[in-house]
């Protein structure tokens, strides 16, 4: 699969961050002549924090996590790729177990500070032989870099995909460095968002986990390709503590309004960088809604425009028919009145209080719709609720990928 | 645009409904030289029932149709293609007006007794004078038939598209004849779903009312081509009492049963031909699930799976990739346990309770997916709910309709 046109120039100038270490391994999930097990090792004091799908039909990684994120505390992750292990009954949970237990007897630590999690085909167990050999390669393995472990967790990612951001927490500048992988699915196997922030600041669990889950709506949750929601989605964030500030353990504390604007800057960053990856995408398109009754019932409405198939296919024509933006946010379901719905294309007003915009000129919308970087924004005209969310156009690329290959 | 390959062989044969005039004309709303302008006269007595988009960006038409239904009564219907009147502010109002008084004068009756619908592009308001002179074209015209008025609503639609029902009343049998557009929505004009049912019955508006609205449901709103909601969607019901029966006035009446099933069969009908010229398409796919919580969770889950663009393209690259159905139930947001989930492709059940069938044979799952009509069953074992959805595959077509050609 080409490099999306989409990708940044080249991966990114990433540090180290004290109390990580890193491994990569061919535990051959697939037959694919490249590392597909990737192993982090986390200092003790590690504290962890996690949000995972909403899917009713979630692996058992998903749940594996879930039930040992309320504990707080991580000594390793092991992440597989190309076999998500997702709907595979008591054989998938007894091929988590099995690769945790490696991990707990090499680190004498317990099951629930291993985390872990797979992405690739659903419906086939895990090969519990290969997924406890790949783990004890890596432990046999060099030291791997970012952009080893970023890349061992992709599937069909069209390139690997890290960011890194700072704060400076009193005395202290701490790092988050993050990697995450998913292009929306891919044929014949479904991929997955698996995203994993690592930093040196020492956090409590407690107000890691807010943090995240506060951070999560602004980012990951404000992301589409394609509408399909992954069984396996799942991001963690894991704090050393190696940076030696006083431990954050209250959002008054000093230093923890710098540490969130970071992670949540490092979380759009990241969830950006899938949309860049999305399946077919030609052009990255950000949807800005304001006046809305609500921030959530404009997210809601932002969603509507960035999942529908006809406004992404007009994108993807450089066509500038505004109306179909009218019927996305006419069916969303929110609150809105036609007569005082506003819309813009780039720069351009092309519709406002429920009409075409008088002596609108589709010249600059049509240079703006030749771009990469598409913009759309919606006034609703009814309050204070803001949103921002970010898609990519649906081209034949998405069904070239989704439809002309056979599993 | 070449005729779907799903469509049937032929127009059906269909009789004429006593009370019922139609004529068709060229208002030129856009530059075909068609009929795009129908107009059906009703005698007096005939009363009328409908349904309309819940989009929060309506047509003037849909407007107009919702303010006159509440009286029940019609004496004419205009349909004008080529033009939605969506997103037209003031001057869109002042259309549908400007038609309506034509035809009142006309047929010296009230304003509430004309209905009108309107389909195409959004945006541009109605051209009165062409609104107005197409009337009067109409007017002048000879009649038309079923296919004339079949053909004149449709914009982008590869064939007119009617069907017919019949119902014994007690000593009466009565018809029902229907004819409906819509195909998504295409490059560069917003398509709608319109559909209008004839019938001689005589029936209460107020229990006809009640009757589509209790057919819809389980018709119109069961089927998805591309998940995108029209400004415009509008079904009408007019009967014209003309069979002589007894007025149906409540469901205990006799024969209310029977109407009500022709009625519900003929809306089915219906808005399956719409699916089976759902841009792009190849293949027509039957949703069931069974086993829900409710009837209402049945069909979002079903809908959850029919809209699901990765599941979509799997049918259209005739793959066996159940984990994509899986992946759609799990993200439904109703209540589903991934281990009481079974799913069955045409007669093969190919998951059991939460993993992949023992014994689970491919072979005859690809030779039901290289045919036309596609079925997925999908059951949850939680309840009694049920729902069979209707929707169609996604494809390279659909792109190209959409993407490939400017406004």
């Amino acid at each position: 699969m080409d490099r999306s046109p989409l990708a940044p120039d080249a991966f990114p100038e990433l540090p180290p961050i004290a109390g990580v270490r890193l491994a990569v391994a061919r535990a051959g999930y697939k037959d694919w002549g490249r590392c597909d097990l990737t192993l982090a090792l986390l200092d003790e004091g590690t504290t962890v924090a996690g949000v995972t799908t909403r899917s009713r039909c979630a692996s058992p990684e998903v749940e594996w996590c879930r039930a040992a994120l309320p504990k707080g505390k991580a000594r390793a992750l092991t992440v597989n790729a190309g076999n998500s292990n997702a709907f595979t009954g008591g054989r998938g949970h007894a091929a988590v177990e099995a690769q945790v237990a490696r991990v707990t007897r090499r680190l004498g630590c317990q099951p629930h500070e291993v985390f872990t999690a797979s992405t690739g085909v659903i419906g086939v167990p895990l090969p519990i032989d290969k997924a406890e050999a790949g783990v004890e390669a890596a432990f046999a393995a060099p030291p791997a870099s970012w952009e080893d472990a970023a890349a061992a967790i992709g599937t069909t990612d069209t390139f690997p995909k890290a960011a890194v951001q700072r704060a400076v927490l009193g005395d202290h500048e701490v790092s988050l460095v993050g990697i995450i992988k998913g292009s929306g699915m891919i044929m014949p196997d479904m991929a997955t968002m698996l995203g994993f922030i690592f930093t040196d600041a020492a956090v409590a669990p407690g107000l890691l986990q807010e943090m995240l889950s506060a951070a999560n709506p602004r980012s990951f949750s404000c992301i589409t390709v394609d509408t399909d929601t992954s069984t396996s989605d799942t991001v963690l964030v894991f704090a050393t503590g190696k940076a030696g500030n006083p431990a954050l353990t209250s959002w008054d504390d000093a230093g923890a309004d710098a540490f969130y604007a970071a992670l949540t800057a490092l979380c759009t960053e990241l969830a950006q960088l899938v949309v860049r990856d999305g399946e077919g995408a030609s052009k990255f398109i950000t949807i800005e809604v304001t006046g809305a009754v609500s921030d959530d019932s404009a997210r809601r409405v932002a969603m509507s425009v960035a999942n529908s198939p006809l406004v992404k296919t007009a994108i993807a024509g450089e066509d500038a028919n505004w109306g179909r933006v009218v019927m996305a946010v006419g069916k969303a379901g929110e609150p809105a009145e036609r007569d005082r719905l506003s819309i813009r294309f780039g720069e351009t007003q092309v519709a406002r209080e429920g009409l075409a915009a008088e002596g609108y000129d589709e010249a600059p919308v049509a240079r703006h719709l030749k771009g990469q970087e598409i913009n759309i924004g919606v006034d609703l005209g009814l309050g204070d609720g803001r949103a921002t969310v970010w898609t990519c156009d649906l081209t034949h690329g998405y069904i070239s990928i989704n439809a002309d290959y056979r599993s």
